[in-house]
């Protein structure tokens, strides 16, 4: 059984500042539980119907300092944030950030100022997807628990590192070849496929910073043949990940 | 001043069924209503509040067989399907649907089952930025009148025609080659670019159908480096169209 307080902890990590303050997270989602926990993340508990953990005991014994707790469908709608809840919940430490600093040999996703939890999440997805095992946010990113993410990246959140910080002294600081997603930079099938470096995304409306563009060795761009104005920037990141990575 | 019965009128255009029976459906946005009106497609009116209509008088010009309507934002607010309403909406007639034919020496993007609004949207914004000028959807595919969808093609709806048909049999009536996504294909870069033909993208979930595959001309991949088990739908087309098309 939750009690009250437990219910109403559960929602409060819907907020940003409440996920911060107590460094847990909530993952939503059949798929995304079995991941994390297979993942051996610090989960601290398992919200699910009972036939949910019936289905799930070999699993969840790997659960060593957790709990699995079984709740009635109405109480997961309860804890849940999403329109249509799921038969199982998690209860997650936050991982400590990653060492923002890229390293020679691997490539590398920076995000600028990406707002929205599903783009954010989707991206995160892409560069589990190409093998891209880091990914580092500027501090104005859409914050990477938050539950829409979570659930946008479909369980990838456990296999891709997050590090924050300013793009800008990152690209100072390093050696690495940095390519920065434009609308006026060099075709990308003019690239051959990259071996290290810093794939740079900017924001959704207003793009990468004019010193980010300025700073990095490439300026990309994807060849537009049509009418539309722009591609939506998890989408533009697979296509460059697309040309650049295979 | 709008009646209640017009204001229900708009709000019933939520709904595919009413969209279907008047063969009419909304746009919401700045950006989206200036482009329809640019497009000169077949609006019919354009809610906005006072000073949107100013900023636009121009442009407004062009609404020859429809009328311009001045609401306050509490109006426009009733009238919206969003969370955060716009400042102008447009009640527009639906075109016809395009032959589904695909045309020799053109592009053409098939869609099998695609269910998620958002993701239409962006299906259609993609084939839009990269000259796709036809898109045909599977009869079991979201309405791409749907709002959300309209919203998510940021425009891009007025460039790009839509047809209806199952793919099976248009791939039993044409001659043109055309490329399956699936996960068990060839790798996309050992493809040079395509000149003519079609792309065909399936359900989220589930992906193409078994037939769809097999009458393929070629089944593409794109190769996976990490963990992520699948990739977003428009993310994969996306990625596939900057392969083939650039």
């Amino acid at each position: 059984m939750l009690s009250k307080a437990q219910i109403k902890y559960i929602q409060s990590l819907q907020h940003k500042k409440n996920r911060q303050k107590s460094s847990q997270y909530v993952a939503e989602g059949d798929k995304i539980v079995q991941e994390l926990l297979q993942a051996g993340m610090p989960v601290r508990a398992v919200y699910a119907t009972g036939d949910w953990l019936e289905q799930h005991t070999t699993l969840l014994a790997t659960l060593s300092s957790g709990a699995a707790i079984p709740v009635e469908a109405p109480v997961l709608k309860q804890l849940s944030s999403l329109t249509t809840p799921n038969r199982a919940i998690a209860l997650v430490d936050m991982p400590p950030l990653a060492d923002p600093l890229p390293e020679a040999g691997e490539v590398t996703l920076a995000l600028e100022a990406i707002q929205d939890p599903g783009n954010m999440g989707t991206l995160i997805r892409i560069a589990d997807w190409f093998g891209i095992r880091k990914i580092i946010c500027s501090p104005d990113c859409v914050d990477i628990y938050n539950p829409k993410t979570i659930q946008a990246t479909m369980g990838s959140i456990v296999r891709v590192r997050i590090a924050e910080s300013d793009i800008t002294p990152l690209l100072q600081q390093t050696a690495v070849p940095s390519y920065a997603a434009t609308l006026h930079g060099q075709n990308i099938a003019d690239f051959p496929a990259m071996k290290e470096g810093i794939i740079l995304i900017g924001n959704e409306g207003r793009g990468l910073s004019e010193e980010v563009i300025a700073l990095a060795t490439h300026r990309i761009t994807i060849p537009r043949f049509g009418g539309a104005e722009s591609l939506n920037a998890a989408v533009a990141a697979g296509i460059i990940c697309g040309r650049l990575l295979i």
